[in-house]
């Protein structure tokens, strides 16, 4: 049949989607493409999860999340109240643009109609302003990936009224984190909801959750993916101030979190000291890799996440180019074809042999090209 | 603090959510209040969901559920680019509306502005339509839940350009099925998108699926919630044309179905025997509960699905008052206080024992309020 476009509203006619990192069929290919952890889940989680397989797969799950809200909100000494579960953080990230953002019109308020984020950061937010017909405003961050001071802020035309605003921190891709007290000063800056997205936080030596009891404007975003373990089962979480996160809860499907998601997130957190031990040597083998890039001649972005943003060295050829010669190697790493990062490759840090490979391989491939080069 | 209901768009701030049906912490109560199938997983299913949880819980699952759309496109014999895969049927509903409905505007065209429905059917139509702030147009159907012939749905109001139709069928709560035959006539009455909420299509005689292929503006809507039991996996699917569908595609979260879902439901596909049979069961027991009410004197509508709508006997206290009996005596039902059903209870079929106990407890009542009456 011929494709009926006329039924489709026109913004969504043109929409391009959000590119999610390639989940490779080749079991053999080393995956540091996406920021998954590369240590699984506990075994009390695995076991946990695996009890639950039962008849009760038949009924619904829990609607609010409720057991499980309640064991984040002990773990961050706040109520149930402050605490909404999604499907992943990225069904929250969208529900926030719903509830707090006006489509683009040209009557009303630009800035009630308008998502604000840096660049480079997390390169869903744009698709999410899209989906939504919000208008975007990108204000770029400093070439070391900082964010530009409140002075500077205005001249890079950032709005002080944005309906919203997303914070990757510490940011993705670049890895770099920012000081609880500069985030502070940033959110003095906005009067629009402020979401601080701590994809990657429990890598971080500090988290911005403080600020949330401080402002009554600011939402901190979390998800058991990265840390956790857990991307497979699809659970994030928003901490914030309750008028904020019961308008969320609004809006969201009314089961939008699967049961044995919330089985295994909160078996998660019941087991913390175990996490906190492949935490520990996710950071270290993370300053050691980047170490060992370093001394070939890399550009490593100052990391406190579970991945690096390196560039190769200077005339050893484009990102793009390693890209592939890492994959054909065996490796696939991440490369992103925007400006500020398009000389960059993005390594999600792995097991100890995984990253020893990854320099191996860079070392190698460094040898032959520039050998390539004398000849 | 203080609210901050200036952040939240104002439709957002008024929003009523959709009240699920209660998921009671009472283990003993017999609960045949959410059309839960009595009958679990099959023992293939649990196994292969078993043997999934592992440590490929770190990885993120398959962002477009491709083996699990293979799969359903061979099951109704279409191609994969005709499926999309929601985190319950539920998102996909959700999906339609911001995928084909304008935002309700004074300027531009109200139709496309519409979403309609007939009334009483699922209630999360309204709910989606608030979300969305778009116009909604209720149609009422027939005093026995019928679909009004089409020369009289224009005088009932029925917009034949609306946006999004969405149509329960089998119907809920009232359980009624409608003939393909009518559905086709129905289709051609209307030029928008129309989806055919099958979610308990596979307890009725005949569904709806051929008209996705007569029509390039029909989607049929399935859930693994009810004839597949599973609910707390929470996976749903669309069938349509594929540009309706790759519009959806991109709106939805990049791994919007959770991996053991996206596992459960491609086992329970390779079992369908061992559901079948249980369907039949189920359809059995529908009967046998309908007559055995009838007999009591109960109104009970004729039923396609798993469940049945049923007036309890005239002078027999209201339906609110019976919903609330039978939660003394044990048994969890549903009664909706809406026009059309008010005087009705919605009673899931539950297993044998289940049923007789719904139609001695409505015995017991019944001589109970009977005698009561007569001192």
């Amino acid at each position: 049949m011929p494709p009926r476009l006329d039924l489709i509203r026109p913004h969504v006619q043109t929409l391009e989607p959000y590119t999610p990192g390639e989940q490779p069929e080749d079991a053999n290919l080393i995956k540091l493409n996406t920021n998954e952890n590369p240590y699984g889940p506990s075994p009390q989680v695995l076991r946990a999860v695996k009890d639950a397989v039962d008849d009760r797969l038949r009924l619904y799950p829990h609607p609010t999340a409720e057991p499980l809200r309640k064991k984040i909100a002990a773990l961050h000494d706040c109520s149930p109240d402050n605490v909404i579960v999604g499907n992943g953080s990225d069904e929250l990230l969208a529900l926030a643009t719903r509830a707090f953002v006006e489509p683009a019109s040209p009557r009303g308020n630009r800035e009630r109609q308008t998502i604000q984020y840096f660049t480079p950061s997390y390169s869903l937010y744009p698709v999410l302003a899209a989906i939504h017909g919000a208008r975007n405003k990108e204000v770029p961050l400093t070439r070391s990936f900082g964010i530009p001071p409140a002075a500077r802020l205005a001249q890079r035309g950032w709005l002080p009224k944005a309906a919203l605003n997303f914070v990757t921190t510490p940011n993705a891709p670049s890895g770099r984190r920012y000081r609880t007290s500069e985030l502070r000063k940033l959110c003095q800056t906005v009067q629009g909801v402020t979401v601080l997205d701590e994809a990657y936080a429990e890598f971080a030596p500090e988290n911005a959750l403080s600020l949330v009891q401080e402002f009554d404007h600011v939402i901190v975003s979390r998800t058991f993916s990265k840390a956790w373990s857990l991307c497979f089962q699809r659970v994030g979480y928003f901490v914030g101030p309750e008028s904020l996160i019961q308008a969320l809860h609004r809006l969201r499907d009314s089961y939008n979190v699967n049961g044995l998601g919330q089985i295994a997130a909160g078996a998660t957190l019941d087991d913390l000291p175990w996490y906190r031990e492949n935490i520990r040597k996710v950071v270290e083998q993370r300053e050691r890799l980047a170490k060992e890039l370093e001394q070939l001649g890399f550009r490593v972005v100052p990391s406190a996440a579970n991945f690096l943003l390196a560039a190769p060295p200077a005339r050893s050829g484009d990102a793009q180019a390693w890209h592939e010669e890492f994959r054909r190697a065996g490796i696939l790493v991440r490369h992103f074809t925007g400006a500020a990062v398009k000389n960059y490759l993005r390594i999600t840090i792995g097991t100890p042999e995984q990253n020893l490979r990854v320099s191996e391989i860079a070392r190698r491939l460094l040898a032959a090209r520039t050998q390539g080069r004398k000849h």
